[in-house]
């Protein structure tokens, strides 16, 4: 059960962004830019970035909705998405984003553990500054998201299938649009 | 040296917020509400929550940042802040800061940390559901700024009178009306 009173109804994220439209606002214009903004990153590949460090924070809700968004940007490649969060070395990813996901992995646990090895690895492969600077904030970000969703304890389904949808719509309509539905869809929720 | 090529001469958060002005306007929105935004918890008492969890995660330019903003907020009480930085329990603080402190120590740590212990206390001791809230945010955004800064590998100045003017503006002028600032006075630097 949450640990404060939310909106039910509402899996993970977005009960605590229901119960506090203020705070989801910038919250979801930041993950639209992050993760659908225009970027030699494809978006593909952002998503598994976030839903990697999700899935190393423990946040079953995060992970499964950001690796769900990811194999929609892949045409389904769930088992792809998968192997990147269980082991992204030996996945079939390319080499960038190996180095990449090794720095998320870093700044997972905090931000002074990223060396400059571990950015030079990244710019070998042929990681520009911006791609650079937008893992270690994707990653940064989902440190902020994951904590949100498991610190008020909110609930979220087991099941893949109950991601499948809501994936899509996020690599589709995005994160901006999602946040405008639930405000619209839930106006007498919100305090 | 920073990992990536910043703009010089501004240091912590406010390179990077420099390079990428896109993820830096949701990044300030989020902060003006959570920190300044009309709220039960006085913005003295969220800025040393956005300080104390900087302090447990070893950011120096955040910590001393918002320590200055909430001692600004408090009269200049920068003794208190570095004391609930240091060790809360024993600050002279109100027995619901303490509580709230409390949870937003395990918010660092990890969202799963958070027990319904921990909640029950806050609420014990006064604490609302939006307080239980806001502080579980802070505490999370706060994970989010610090790697941001840190796994970047900006530089901050060492001493502690370097902050006094910038937190006294950020505690009177705001977070937005800093990120207006910075983009209107560097706009060559920004990319």
């Amino acid at each position: 059960m949450p640990h404060i009173d939310l909106p039910s109804g509402l899996p993970g994220i977005l009960g605590p962004m229901a119960f506090s439209p203020e705070t989801a606002k910038p919250m979801n214009e930041l993950a639209e830019v992050l993760l659908r903004a225009p970027s030699s990153l494809a978006s593909g590949e952002r998503e598994m970035i976030a839903a990697f460090v999700s899935k190393r924070n423990d946040c079953h809700f995060c992970q499964a909705s950001h690796g769900a968004a990811a194999a929609h940007h892949l045409g389904g490649a769930e088992d792809l998405v998968d192997r990147v969060c269980r082991d992204p070395e030996s996945a079939d990813v390319s080499d960038k984003l190996k180095a990449l996901l090794a720095v998320a992995a870093k700044v997972k646990v905090g931000g002074l553990e990223v060396t400059e090895a571990d950015v030079e690895r990244a710019r070998e492969e042929g990681a520009t500054d911006k791609e650079i600077h937008d893992t270690v904030l994707i990653a940064a970000a989902f440190c902020m998201y994951n904590r949100y969703v498991d610190g008020l304890a909110t609930w979220a389904p087991a099941d893949r299938e109950a991601y499948r949808e809501p994936g899509r719509m996020l690599a589709e309509e995005g994160y901006v649009s999602l946040g405008l539905l639930l405000a619209g869809q839930a106006p007498q929720r919100i305090r």
